[in-house]
């Protein structure tokens, strides 16, 4: 029955970072996926995210039988009745822009649709996360923020520290995101987020989505359970209306790029050798084990119209609505 | 009379390179220009060539009144009865795909319809008309010509050298053109084409623009006779469907961009500070002069229909059937 359930939601992931291949994609269907936002960019200039869009038009060519670009909630629902998968495609930091706002609409034009501000240090719109002091939005950053409200591309907090996004939230005139991480009160974690941003996140009408990254979680060893009924507080917390799913998985990558995702070109002689990705839980290994947080949240008392809304209707009423220009 | 004749012409100029500014589309459209060809990037890489592109949808905005982009024939005849200038974005060199040719397909999605291959110089694609030896084009320029002419970009040949140019006609399934030169037998110029190539180029269904850059017409003391007689005997060689004017008007720059213009960023230690820029015919100064060109054009003895192709129609018909992408 759970599975007929899960069949029927239109169910997005937040947050994928993947060396993208056929068998993700058949993941991805695996899982029921008609969405997943994916990360083009955490340190590209211009230059190289364009190749890197550029590798995606051939992907959506070779693999057209399993996705398809997602550039509206509309697209989102075409996928879904074709059982494809929509690419929507977003940078976890500002680094394309290279620090000229009119780069904002021209990616938006290219299919761009989220931009997270910063990425774990400074930038040149506001902190990261592990950034010591937080000095807030910078004034570039408030004019990109405007930038972003205009052409509809989602400002994502998910990375930045807790002064930036506070500012953020305020700045923007529209629903920003934390695509991918978990509550502070569930996993003390710099990544995660305290209830004031959860709570002016919700009152934004933006929306958090739940991390299985375990360095969000607090581990492999967390049970679904656990996972679940921290879903739940949460939704006392925010309102089953601004829940959302960001899994946050990471496919067929190296050990060794982990060090350049978290830190960018290293400036001291190179990766850390031993660095290794974490252990993800037995219950949720990669995007095709979907179905079993559809049951989880079912579990735990969920209605299932809530579950529709957490699995997927919230992300999508916000792609329907974020992803347009703003309206005069 | 001959001004009631141009202001009724779909009038396009297939070149021209200036430091964009208000005085200038007024110019244009002093000119009576439904369209032209800007050129965009000489030497510029993928990422400067995004700040470029944006820098021109912000004029799109500011200047609604007199420009709008030109990505159709349909877009032209728009801004005709509009009384604007469409705008179409092309590159004279291939640097801005930095290698690769997926980038063809990004840069036409944000509206670039034109791209030379090469410029002057040897380059990834082939070899520019000052370079001693020209081995034709490359592995990479046939990929990349192919790619061209899958998505609706066309080909540009106007600095390529001889055989690279001839290698290209050959190779493209579509029409290619020679925005802006002229021919060798009016002034003998390296910049100038053979009868060869201009056969080659009416046999592929492609055009020449006729330059008025005084390097490419022997001088500023050239009449505007001596020109319009030069574009009939072009038309005994071509025929007149396989003519239109591509001025290389040069507006608005210092003499300093000309060594960069030329020669990319200097090796060798700065620019010629000897450089100046050409000084133009008293009858043609700027793009404002072009009725004159009309006038000239019915003076040397063309019918009325053949001025209306050679001021304009042809342009526009390789606008309307080379920017769409290939039928398969």
């Amino acid at each position: 029955m759970t599975q007929g359930v899960h069949e029927q939601l239109v169910v997005i992931d937040g947050l994928q970072y993947s060396n993208w291949d056929r068998p993700l994609f058949e993941e991805l269907r695996a899982g029921g996926i008609s969405a997943v936002h994916v990360t083009l960019a955490y340190w590209e200039g211009a230059g190289e995210t364009l190749a890197l869009i550029a590798q995606w038009r051939r992907r959506f060519e070779s693999h057209a039988d399993l996705i398809c670009p997602g550039l509206s909630g509309a697209d989102v629902l075409a996928a879904k009745a074709a059982h494809k998968t929509a690419i929507v495609l977003g940078f976890q930091n500002s680094s394309p822009i290279e620090g000229d706002p009119g780069l904002v609409a021209v990616f938006h034009e290219l299919g761009v649709r989220i931009m997270q501000l910063t990425y774990n240090h400074q930038g040149l719109l506001g902190a990261g996360c592990y950034e010591p002091q937080d000095s807030g939005l910078t004034r570039l950053g408030r004019e990109v923020v405007r930038e972003m409200n205009r052409v509809g591309m989602i400002v994502d907090l998910s990375h930045c520290g807790e002064r930036t996004t506070l500012d953020a939230i305020a700045a923007s005139t529209r629903p920003v995101v934390v695509s991918h991480a978990n509550p502070r009160a569930f996993h003390d974690h710099p990544r995660n987020k305290s209830d004031t941003v959860l709570r002016a996140l919700a009152e934004s009408g933006g929306l958090v989505g739940f991390s299985l990254y375990p360095l969000h979680t607090g581990g492999r060893q967390r049970s679904r359970r656990e996972f679940c009924e921290m879903v739940a507080r949460t939704a006392e917390l925010m309102g089953a209306g601004h829940l959302g799913m960001g899994t946050d998985s990471v496919r067929n990558w190296p050990h060794s790029v982990l060090h350049w995702m978290r830190h960018g070109r290293p400036a001291d002689g190179g990766a850390d050798p031993t660095l290794r990705w974490p252990e993800w839980p037995d219950w949720f290994r990669t995007p095709a084990d979907f179905p079993t947080l559809t049951e989880g949240l079912l579990d735990v008392g969920f209605a299932r119209e809530e579950v529709a809304r957490i699995m997927g209707g919230n992300w999508l009423r916000l792609f329907t609505q974020g992803f347009a220009p703003e309206r005069n």
